[in-house]
């Protein structure tokens, strides 16, 4: 069975995360993969945002929090996250950034990470809080949050893939 | 170097293919591939339409080419496609359908086959002639076209990848 076709069918949301941070290196060859999404006309509109920082990932748990209406983390105890977002002016941009967030979900899992994709990016950097910290990022432009991809070590064994709705896919 | 990374660093968007139809046993594994795509809360908001129908396939190609204003085909000459639509109604519906077309992008590359995302899938099933298929096809519901993925064995060499832009990632 090809690797890759695998990978895909094995691959589960984690909502459970130990505190170790995966080493730099897995870091930076997960964003790798995620940068070489496809994208509309190749115009490349995403970025890749690595939190490892500690305080950066609480603040954006606490501002994700505030939009989902809780006071736990919606990150699911995960050491660290990407956070993906798109240049608006390019049309594509919400398709090619989630594209960004299907590679780096697949990438995690090939190597060994849980994943997870954390919605309200969107909400969360057009707010005054989250346009300082894209200003502090150095993310001057039109930029529209897509997802943040939370990842770590899974807490416990995986679940197995959840069965397909028996009309997904269909042939004419 | 792992096969999954690999597979996504090579891929490319490929616009010119071969007229010889992939096996029904190829599509069929790619569509898997593609409905193991996360969704928002697991929903599975989209759906896939498997095209090989040459009639169907050449209506789509003509409908797209009237949206983008052109009489060649935007399909570039690739025999069968993939059409992915998700259901309006939730939320994620636009993020989850994406991350159907980067599964079946990256899993035709894993088989060897050359694949492209073709935009205008909504526009194209938002028209008259459009809901007309979408019913001829059973899909009765508030589809939104996310993208088509064409398919086929490539004609020529694959260029190589495209270098990223120098600041697609950063780190915090």
């Amino acid at each position: 069975m090809n690797a890759i076709l695998t990978a895909m069918h094995t691959r589960r949301s984690c909502r459970a995360y130990q505190a170790t941070m995966p080493p730099r290196d897995m870091l930076e060859q997960i964003a790798k993969a995620g940068s070489y999404a496809a994208s509309g006309r190749g115009k490349q509109s995403p970025v890749i945002v690595v939190v490892t920082d500690k305080e950066t990932r609480d603040q954006l748990s606490s501002m994700n929090a505030r939009f989902l209406g809780v006071s736990s983390d919606p990150f699911y105890g995960a050491p660290c996250l990407m956070v993906v977002l798109a240049e608006k002016t390019i049309p594509t941009y919400l398709y090619d950034g989630s594209l960004v967030m299907g590679n780096l979900m697949l990438a995690a899992h090939a190597l060994g990470l849980g994943s997870c994709w954390i919605h309200r990016a969107k909400e969360e950097f057009a707010c005054p809080e989250g346009q300082r910290l894209l200003k502090q990022w150095g993310l001057i432009g039109d930029y529209e949050g897509i997802g943040h991809c939370v990842l770590g070590y899974p807490m416990g064994e995986m679940p197995a893939p959840q069965a397909r709705k028996p009309d997904y896919i269909r042939f004419v």
